[in-house]
């Protein structure tokens, strides 16, 4: 807390802090006294973070958390707001920031790396919307998520493309239309969030889950989680059709016969890019 | 309930209800006697109703009640069969009554405005389909639901294309193979309904939630309802980008200029349409 | 027990055991020593019953068992390694095999017969695939599911196809990434199995639900089951088309009039295929 405090009080304190523990990075969302929404700069240093990542070789996993009383309030309505007096009533702006959160938000989709959310405050909006965009992802109990766009006359539709893919139809809808915010518990319960834990604890969770994912191979990881966004978009047979060759791929690779043989001779298994 | 079964004997009462409260339409199945079958009459008269809604601008949302013990038993079945002795067994009115009966479905997912179910008894076959239909529904906890056409040789074809765009794939099956009814309870649980209520209160309870998102920008609601349904059958590249153009003429629409404004000011926001 | 030992030590046991109780076939799984896995000939037998129970007019529903202390371990690993020594590096192979295996999951989805898992023990991999694959299933207390191939270096790529069209995305994505186990009333709870039972009971639970649905017209359960999985690929219009012809060849069937006529007189009804 007092590191929080006191990184929170710098004054050119970077928005967007990152650590580094074991093979595990920690991206942590620094701008607390805006709620963490996600400026412009804000999207720009994540997608930034999520690429030098991405080709990283020493990065196994990632964390994604958040500093202050918020996760992340989503967009960053003053600096939309700003561009009103544009010629164009900021509708390239609008258009430019939408896509480039849209893009981020895909980024840790296509990330060949696992991404786990760590929750201590309230997501809102984008915010929510990141949680859902990770692979996994912890909250603390004290932890809430809203989509209340709805509220400013702004529904929040980029949002219910990640919440829906997460979360059952009617309970997105209710989530979408009513802008209340859902407790940890119920986020658990409605398949948006992985494990609550206690308030405080959400950082040490998330890496641990983290680390224990960077213990397997980063080969199996980065082929299993790319072909788990490929297949969920295809029908049965063409599901099959790729998984049954990616799994003829992944036999054919070293990590592969190292793990079953390992796992024959009940020994350790050793990955290749360890 | 003293209204209620003085309307069940009215002999020429009308079989679908219209009322208003406030902003809310509330449309109340009204053949209680025949446990609010859905009948061509039924049908026809709720699709004109809906189209009715739809173009008035007085209304922002829609409750979807039931008069008597049921909510509604699905088709008329006595209605059905009398048909059989046309000249073609009936092929054609049946074609006829299924193409019907879906068209008023889809005329509530497209509806521009939110669809509350109020759901106070059993829901069985279309019945069930009509609650997995609306946006999002309220039951009473003597509620239950049922796809039960498995045991008169009819399986709920057209239901399951409502229920199992709302609930996992085996507890749908279950429900279409067995034909056995589900709790008010387990229909929360597996994601068909909202919220349960004590017995009495669905209406009052669906009435509220119906106001609730009535408070919110009419022109909001509606963009975003009808984009929810657009991008849940998109990839995630293609929903991405129909909802960044969806954000994109959200943001340059007044309701959103005045709702942010009045967020950012802390003042109640005043929708155009209101 | 004293049976499944028995079994067990029988030298040349058959490897998959076929009863029928009634109108159910049972099949069960008998290679109890190696764990019930998926071996070459494990999956050409599975696939053999299901074509005959497909074929056979006796057979109204399947129930999946299995013996000993695991449902399944999933593909047979030493026999998969064996043919790295193939000039091939054993890659015809594994494509055959896992084309094999696909072929006869999905031939699970397209039995026009439900297919109920009875789960006495741990089913991992290719063997929690099986019970995803199912139409229903119903587990023992004891039973635990995973799918654990990334700590092997092997994605279960071809599992998270069945697991992730029963399963929510984040809960799916931590049994495939983490590969740890989770229980029967995890899995229960997250859609991956419909029901509980006491450990012993399961397969006495299973053959009840399945005879349930045995008492079913086979051509309704048949047309059903087919439509289910063929709307589930679509868009919410065009499964309204379907399933509206759907519902109307079902009318016009005799199964239906006489359901429907049963029904509407009180009695029993009596299926043409029983």
């Amino acid at each position: 807390m007092t590191t929080q405090a006191a990184r929170a009080e710098v004054p050119h304190a970077p928005i967007l802090l990152r650590e580094t523990v074991g093979s595990i990075a920690i991206l942590t969302l620094n701008r607390p006294a805006a709620r963490n929404s996600l400026s412009e700069g804000m999207i720009a240093e994540l997608h930034a973070a999520l690429n030098a990542i991405r080709d990283d070789k020493s990065i196994r996993a990632v964390v994604l958390a958040a500093n202050g009383p918020a996760y992340s309030a989503g967009h960053d309505l003053k600096e939309l707001t700003a561009r009103r007096s544009d010629a164009d009533r900021g509708r390239a702006y609008f258009a430019q920031i939408m896509n480039a959160c849209s893009a981020m938000m895909q980024a840790i989709v296509h990330l060949p790396k696992p991404v786990v959310a760590s929750v201590q405050g309230i997501a809102t909006a984008a915010g929510c919307q990141l949680v859902a965009s990770c692979d996994l992802a912890v909250a603390s109990e004290a932890a809430s998520f809203a989509t209340p766009g709805v509220d400013i006359g702004l529904f929040c539709s980029t949002p219910m493309v990640a919440l829906s893919r997460n979360v059952p139809r009617k309970q997105a809808m209710e989530m979408l239309l009513t802008g209340e915010p859902i407790s940890a518990a119920t986020a658990k319960d409605i398949g948006l969030i992985n494990r609550v834990v206690t308030a405080g604890t959400e950082r040490d969770a998330a890496i641990a889950l983290a680390q224990q994912v960077a213990l397997k191979s980063a080969y199996t990881v980065k082929l299993g989680k790319e072909a788990f966004y490929r297949q969920a978009e295809m029908s049965l047979a063409d599901a099959y059709r790729l998984a049954a060759e990616v799994m003829t791929e992944n036999m054919m690779a070293r990590d592969a016969e190292e793990g079953i043989g390992a796992f024959i001779e009940k020994r350790e298994p050793k990955w290749q890019d360890k």
